[in-house]
């Protein structure tokens, strides 16, 4: 962490359970926006990537040079078959659920991002009862954004707030491919 | 705008229009952090606030210590009341679409955000034509991103992607409300 820069502290007083999934496109976008804001306010935040960690992230070379932000990502480079899950993709997940119990009780962060744990839990790469776990035991002042397709049924229920992004219209239809930069 | 910053440089092919709409949250959240994604590839930015351009912005903090992203905040303190527009609002409103304009044909930009633009159309402060003729005009390269409840259909129907923000829990229906850092 840099900590040359000017930002303000605080911390919150009742950190929630936050839930981004759907179909549609600003799932990771939406969490990686409140830590932005969560960061001009004064807060600390870790992000921890479930999946997909070996791929290219254009938002870590812009954090990365921020204060009071960490990012670990786990899980390998590409996208995982879910009919076809590996003993490795599990562990990765594990680790990563590893990573955000001691972020939220390390007492170093306000908000800690659970990127795609709704997936790795649909996927069976996780139990949703860990993940449910975990919850329960957070401090009561530390904010959890949980993002992902398939939210299970069970953490909607934990969840304080829940934001389902829906698809209207998307360009992959149009054969558009996703592009660097924008959408990862 | 802060040089010292060591981030890539790049540009896109094609910029699309985007939307982010819905009662839920993570509208504007998800367009900070697709500017956050996009400074990390290398695109500059420029985020044009329509409406509550003097209500406290956490993310205005740390965006302004980063190279290649300038905010323009138009409107006043508080909401407006739909039923009561008053022409300073329509004449803020205006000014921030100017500022798109500028921003989209100066050649500085890759990525435009009209943060709450959908609201400002749908309570007229701006009429919807004006912003069609905008996207109209806009440079191939030019991505635009438009947040706010209420996209009106003809947007939508001009729009390459549209994502809406569909509020499955909110917390302030449990008497919580909205909290600094976090929620703006």
């Amino acid at each position: 962490m840099n900590e040359s820069h000017d930002l303000p502290s605080a911390s919150l007083t009742t950190g929630l359970v936050e839930i981004f999934t759907g179909d549609g496109k600003g799932k990771t976008s939406a969490a990686l926006g409140v830590a932005l804001r969560a960061l001009g306010y004064g807060l600390r935040v870790s992000i921890i990537y479930f999946m997909k960690g070996g791929f290219p992230s254009s938002e870590q070379k812009v954090l990365s040079q921020l204060p009071n932000v960490n990012l670990s990502r786990f899980g390998g480079m590409y996208f995982i078959d879910p009919n076809n899950v590996e003993e490795s993709d599990k562990t990765q997940a594990r680790e990563a659920l590893k990573a955000v119990r001691k972020a939220t009780t390390s007492g170093k962060y306000d908000v800690v991002i659970l990127d795609e744990v709704n997936v790795a839990t649909a996927w069976g790469l996780l139990s949703t009862d860990d993940v449910i776990q975990l919850i329960k035991d957070k401090p009561k002042k530390v904010e959890l954004i949980l993002t992902g397709r398939y939210a299970d049924d069970k953490l909607i229920e934990l969840a304080d707030v829940v934001t389902e992004m829906k698809e209207i219209k998307h360009p992959y239809k149009k054969g558009l491919l996703s592009r660097e930069g924008i959408d990862y």
